[in-house]
């Protein structure tokens, strides 16, 4: 069987692009299309269309952090930029609420984490957003450009270095603070929320607690059947409507067929709608992968504009107008209606662009080269995708290309875990939220049933990519709304926990000054 | 007051060395020699005279290491060593026992480790040591010399990798024997002792429990009062005989001052039969603290040949000697009565050689001017050490001079904890033993209290440095023989926990083959 595949890539939850190697196993490709790249969403602020920014006040600030933590090499520093705000802080002692930077500018995700913001001030919480390195501003090098240079400059972007910098820098931000005693609570969405979930275990002197939303920690080797995420994107479109689900499944073969006549690319590119024509069939299907699984990642039950401007239930509205037209209607025409409502539901667009840089290194593309390796693949059967079956070695060659580095496929599950997560930690750890919503792609590779006592699962049937963290909204549904409280006494109790036992070594030790604060605060927070 | 200062370096257990500075307050040396150091013991094997060694078979391996596992830079493999035994183990099933290996040669630790090597049977169990980086045969770069060349080189030497390495080296071992299923428990004493618990804490996926064995993880910052080591040191002193302390507290200002006398260095040469002339005062104040530092240490109840060959309760002797000279004796000759029974109890040596490469760097030298930063002091009314205050700015100086490289002090305290240990593990982690000797000098910077119900220590009043780990003797007393049976029943009891919560799992899906195994070795180590 001849195979000739195509790469392109995902951002997988606002925040988590990997890349997945698609090949059709009956109609070979012509191209090989470089790989597209949708860090756009987190590498800038201006595709965040929402009003909340403003009520978020923070202070930027700049800390000279270790590039290497882990080796004794004389290696510069860079600066690690951070987003503060002490307003509502009981200095000395309230909690330090801290979110887990993830790969994207730490702006965007301060914006898109209202939930922090707006339950700090009931906490008399400090609220720190530090952002990851090779991101945003925070760049070792110089420059973008000079990080971004090749594997060497690159070899430091990885999550271990991302936790010891938040490790180092709320150390230091501590001592500089007085806020020693305070306990921190961590936060974060998807990458993030792994890394806060990863941060809780590996760190547990330095944060009592996580909530890690989206986390797909799970989402390596063999941990999950590698259909998961492909089969839950397929589920949210067929569980709307098995004809919409149909039509996408057959659209990939029309696509193809369409492509290889005489003028197939022009009737492609016109049917489509492109500004420019299309070089091949396969820029077309990425672009069409890639909406249906931002579309099942933000499949949020109210208007959003996290990644784009969306109705609620936007797979919904996506399936009734591909459903929808007259009859005649073509399955292109169907398909081109429906993603309609992913790139251009405010009518504003008057043609499509394909991404714009293909060429540009990502940098979550470094780390799916290198650590973060999620095996995906596409069931013939129960996906609405073309079929495909994920195959390591031309993964690791198309990395060897790209960056001149060869995976470790296993070394995240070393470093960190994952087989038998249930076991492992049944007796190990504590204080840590997984909150998934079974809408979400990514909840596959996430941990969906209670731990131990205090390592627990919220999931939420209607939930979908770590909307929990999201500021609320006067649309919330009862359950998002439960959701939340529920979160917020369980961080509570782990804040509680953690002053009481304190009460005892406070009360042989510390000045009443400080006793007194205790108590206010313990009055604030209702312990 | 005029402070000048002299760098001397101890081995601290059978493994750990540290760098401090010791300086007069009333009388300045004349020299600031170079530090000496006695990673001997561990660099070699010459020194073990024990019989032991015949009865433990293993075979020597090599494995292909990653040099730098935090970054993706390339960088070049080395061979790993370790020794491997698996005549015991119930194949696919019994657990794997993995000493976690410190600062020195394999084989010595092996050797001196017969705890291990004793048990293995009765748990059917793998019996795995491999080595630190950086020693005995697991040296990058080629060859010792390239290794320790500089800052570069020596840079990826730290506990950190060195966790990594046995997280990797194990996962593919496992991989390789079909032995995914067994669960690994962790053996450590001294610096392997704290490795074998951040082990713990850091990869519960890999290991289900550790055994630290005098393993001073709080020896950091100012965790514990920097007087605590050199005053268990004296206190070992102090109880054989208070006029045995005195004289060795009034030794050093009499070596002071005959070595400033004409002749006097001549004078203490002879006095302590030293085969070459005394550079100065300070080389035999450091001969002196050593020698009084690895007493305490291996200041066994029974005759023992770990370190030196010494009689039981070395400390006992040495006052015995210090005390016992005629009316008339010198403080001096008294002195270097009692220091004989460290370093020359056979009676075979002619003269005394003092450190031979004290120009050599070693390993541990390294470690210690980089993130092992164990600050000490010498408390002028408690210890019969010359007082001295820890200096940092000096510390720093002397590295950078040393090493050309900056220590992080507050580093381990960020990666691994140590401050406020009993709360942060309370509610986390669990299946690790602090086993301590109250004589041990380390055990001040140890775990001596219980942290929760699986977090536990074991303290015995008469121990020394991790006594516990060494081969049993016909001599063992009562509660060397009962702590020993306490470890191997908690031991037993993670392992059975273990199997328990497999067994769940194992009857749906393993084939019967397997859970026939698991019954006998259940028979086995009786659970």
């Amino acid at each position: 069987m001849a195979r000739n595949s195509f790469t392109t890539s995902l951002l997988l939850t606002l925040t988590i692009f990997i890349t997945i190697t698609i090949s059709s196993s009956h109609q070979p490709l012509a191209l090989k299309p470089k790989p597209q790249f949708f860090g756009k969403f987190a590498s800038s602020t201006n595709h965040s269309h929402s009003h909340q920014q403003s009520n978020f006040h923070y202070e930027t600030r700049f800390f000279q952090q270790q590039l290497d933590h882990f080796s004794f090499k004389k290696s510069p520093k860079f600066p690690q930029r951070y987003l503060i705000n002490t307003d509502n802080w009981v200095a000395g002692s309230g909690p330090i609420f801290l979110y887990c930077g993830n790969e994207g500018d730490i702006v965007w995700f301060a914006q898109n984490t209202g939930f922090v913001w707006e339950i700090a001030p009931r906490f008399g919480a400090m609220v720190v957003f530090p952002e990851h390195r090779y991101y945003g501003e925070s760049v070792p090098f110089g420059s973008k450009e000079a990080a971004y240079k090749n594997a060497s400059m690159l070899g430091f972007l990885n999550a271990e270095q991302a936790l010891a910098d938040f490790a180092v820098l709320i150390t230091d931000l501590k001592q500089n603070l007085s806020a020693e005693a305070c306990p921190v609570v961590l936060f974060g969405g998807s990458y993030g929320g792994m890394l806060a979930a990863w941060m809780r275990l590996k760190y547990p002197n330095i944060a009592i607690g996580a909530l890690a939303s989206s986390a797909p920690i799970l989402q390596f080797e063999d941990i999950v059947p590698l259909e998961t995420f492909y089969d839950i994107v397929s589920n949210g479109f067929k569980r709307e409507s098995s004809t919409c689900f149909n039509y996408i499944k057959q659209s990939w073969d029309e696509i193809e067929s369409k492509g290889q006549t005489t003028d197939g690319l022009d009737f492609l590119t016109k049917t489509f709608n492109f500004c420019q024509k299309l070089k091949s069939t396969g820029d077309l299907w990425g672009w069409l992968e890639s909406a249906y699984s931002y579309l099942a990642m933000v499949n949020y039950p109210y208007p959003s504009e996290f990644l784009m401007p969306l109705p609620g239930n936007p797979i919904k509205e996506v399936c009734r107008r591909i459903d929808g037209g007259p009859t005649g209607t073509s399955i292109l025409e169907r398909i081109y209606e429906g993603v309609n409502v992913y790139y251009n539901y405010t009518g504003e667009i008057k043609c499509f662009e394909l991404d714009d840089d293909p060429h540009g290194l990502s940098g979550w593309d470094w780390q799916a080269c290198t650590e973060m390796v999620m095996p995906m693949s596409c069931s013939k059967e129960s996906s609405m995708y073309p079929p495909y079956e994920y195959n390591y070695s031309s993964f690791e060659e198309d990395c060897f290309k790209k960056f001149g580095v060869k995976p470790r496929p296993r070394w995240i599950t070393t470093e960190f875990g994952g087989h038998n997560i249930h076991k492992v930690l049944k007796h190990f750890g504590s204080n840590i939220i997984f909150s998934n919503g079974l809408l979400d792609p990514w909840s596959g590779g996430s941990v969906l049933q209670d731990i131990s006592e205090s390592i627990v699962s919220l999931v939420t049937k209607e939930g979908a990519h770590h909307i929990d963290l999201r500021a609320s909204t006067k649309n919330d549904p009862d359950w998002l709304v439960n959701q939340r409280a529920t979160e917020i006494k369980l961080i509570q109790g782990w804040i509680n926990d953690y002053y009481q036992e304190s009460q005892a070594v406070y009360e042989v030790k510390i000045p009443s000054s400080l006793s007194k604060i205790l108590s206010s605060l313990s009055k604030i927070i209702g312990f």
